[in-house]
């Protein structure tokens, strides 16, 4: 049986997008009051000892650090401890770990993880430039679109994957966001749509990649036997890994995965105790399209070189076999880097609650239910994969069975 | 009894100072070196399943965000998970407490934790520039030194305190770290030194500021009931603490103690079961002299008012009832953020070995074993404090005792 030491028993999050209007500080505050208030049985504040922030980018506002306490001065919690973690794109999703580990060593019983990022405040080039790392020379020109679209050629080149098949992935995340309340796009695209958007970095169009956008999300978590206490209806952390790899390119030896999602996904699943036909439903990192194909394969969706072939077949479709980012995924939801892993852990907290047409008390329920996918087995994994050199990836697996 | 569920097998830092000739890879590198090659029984790094980097500013070495692969990617670690963390002066502390929590858990038997902080590479406005943080007019202005300074005059104000006793903590520092190979400054000063050095902020003269240095240090832990394996003279984790504090100076309730290390401190206590008179030997957060005197009544060594008169008592220096700063503190021996934290707990756990002749194999022996206190209760406690509006501590407590 799973690991299901930590229980998750609110989430909140904020309608991502361009938020010009909404400081650092009212953003991870929303996100924490809709955590609080969605808590069944109710929840005091009082009982959070312990949290943690995730915040990828200290200069997108301001040039800032952020210490923990800018989470928690902020929110009324000051007294509490609350550390600050940057770990690239896996931020959010390794903010939450972090609070994993913290209730599971039985020092903290009930903790809050906020993950939040601005990402419009400031000119791309300049969050560019502080994404930038390593070697000057060897890293020279380095972007996320200069190292995920040779993952796209190779991936080509070795396995006959298309631009169409790249493509179908935006169109099917796009249909999916316009279901989401919390969506940064909501309008579906089509295939034409997504060839006829300017060309960014071959063989990747506009359409191909994610959106800079800002937003927030937040969860509390608490040991698995106080869980009760505060619903009826809890969900399990049933298992997480993080993988790391080599991050100069000229280390890799394989541009058609990603070593470090293969590893995080083999610790998830094995401190699970299941394997990938368990899953239901994921919400994984589909930064670029290209991103999305070779993750099916390297969480076990689908054999080597078979993802363009799954989306094709449209297994990864609501409704099909092992339904992909019904949020809308990164491509239409958004990436606010420090909020992405925790706001994909909120969509599967509600997917494996079938809780998807209230969303949290936002939209249209009409509408939110649209997203729904069938819970059969019981589980659902998130998945962030990025930083330097495309080198850091986490995994978690979720569950609703106690164990 | 003590919390110890975590045990210190190895430590290892880096000699203090103006690094311009090391790369901040360099410097993790060799201070992991040093913390894998001090384990008495031998260590493989193969063991290492988990690691945690402390890195304060992002923009210190060429504006780059640094997730955690930028360490585990460095020193041949890709693979296992690492997160980066921030948090303001206590993140080498942090992230130590970050470490213990994931042994804790039972999810990893052995983690590293390091910390690092490039000081130099950039000049101190750009520095300071990274630190700004809140509202922009509330906040206009505020420095380290304009934190610290009111609280100097507020407690010379309530309790009379001196420049003069401020000034005798410059001077113990600066002999402590005379005799700390580590140490970025190794020379004695007097209190008429101290006097005649350039007015920084009132009443804070430059001698009563802690320099700014690069610097890193490494720590590895393991379960309590698997250290036998790695060495026979463990030291074990019996207590950690964090508090964090409101951050706005028109918040702040008292200008004469730090709310944050108050709270730390008492977590630390009651987790390790002790009080303040088991200290054998601190190593506290000297930021500033007036930092240190405060830091004596938070933590308890004295009643609230008297922290001058316990160093114009001689009762911190080492040989006193209980020494401070040995190592020479952040004075003397420097404040590389990421780095620092980690660092105290390497000297206290030399301290608790009765090693510090050694020091880890650097330095002339002769000379180290100068600040070697006396072992008698089996305590040491290393602090930190800081943060935005100095609303940030954390308190940790060694002992070598099995519990």
């Amino acid at each position: 049986m799973g690991w299901n030491k930590v229980a998750i028993i609110g989430v909140g999050l904020i309608k991502f997008g361009e938020l010009f209007e909404k400081s650092w500080e009212i953003m991870v505050e929303e996100a924490y009051l809709n955590a609080i208030n969605s808590v069944d049985k109710g929840f005091n504040p009082k009982d959070i000892e312990a949290a943690w922030l995730g915040d990828c980018r200290p200069g997108a506002h301001g040039s800032q650090t952020l210490a923990g306490v800018s989470l928690v001065g902020n929110i009324g919690l000051a007294g509490i401890p609350c550390t600050h973690i940057e770990n690239g794109c896996p931020t959010g999703s390794d903010t939450f770990r972090n609070g994993c580990l913290g209730v599971a060593s039985g020092v903290y019983d009930v903790v809050l993880v906020v993950g939040a990022e601005k990402m419009r405040d400031k000119s791309t080039a300049e969050l560019l430039s502080l994404a930038s790392q390593g070697h000057p020379i060897i890293q020279r020109g380095e972007t996320a679109m200069t190292m995920f679209a040779p993952q796209a050629i190779r991936h080509m080149h070795e396995y006959g994957t298309t631009k169409e098949q790249m493509a179908m992935v935006a169109v099917k995340n796009h249909k999916n966001g316009v279901y989401d309340p919390y969506s940064h796009y909501r309008y579906e695209i089509t295939i034409e749509d997504v060839y006829k958007s300017p060309m960014v970095c071959s063989p990747l169009n506009l359409l191909d990649c994610c959106p800079q956008t800002d937003g927030a999300a937040a969860a509390i978590l608490c040991r698995a036997d106080m869980a009760e206490k505060y619903t009826d209806k809890t969900v399990y952390v049933a298992g997480f890994g993080m993988g790391t790899d080599v991050f100069y390119v000229h280390e890799k030896e394989d541009f058609t995965e990603f070593v470090a999602s293969v590893r995080a996904a083999k610790q998830a699943y094995s401190m699970a105790g299941i394997g990938p036909g368990d899953i239901d439903v994921a919400e994984v990192h589909d930064c670029f399209t290209i991103t999305e194909i070779i993750n099916y394969e390297d969480l076990g969706f689908c054999s080597k070189g078979q993802g363009g072939k799954l989306i094709e077949k449209g297994e990864t479709y609501i409704g099909g076999r092992i339904p992909v980012n019904p949020s809308g995924g990164l491509i239409s939801k958004g990436h606010p880097l420090g909020a992405t892993g925790i706001a994909q852990i909120s969509e599967l907290f509600w997917q494996l609650r079938e809780e998807v047409r209230a969303s949290g008390g936002f939209g249209d329920p009409a509408i939110n239910e649209k997203r729904q996918v069938e819970i059969k087995k019981g589980y659902a994994l998130q998945h962030n994969v990025g930083g330097r050199g495309i080198s850091n990836s986490v995994v978690t697996i979720l569950t609703n069975k106690k164990g």
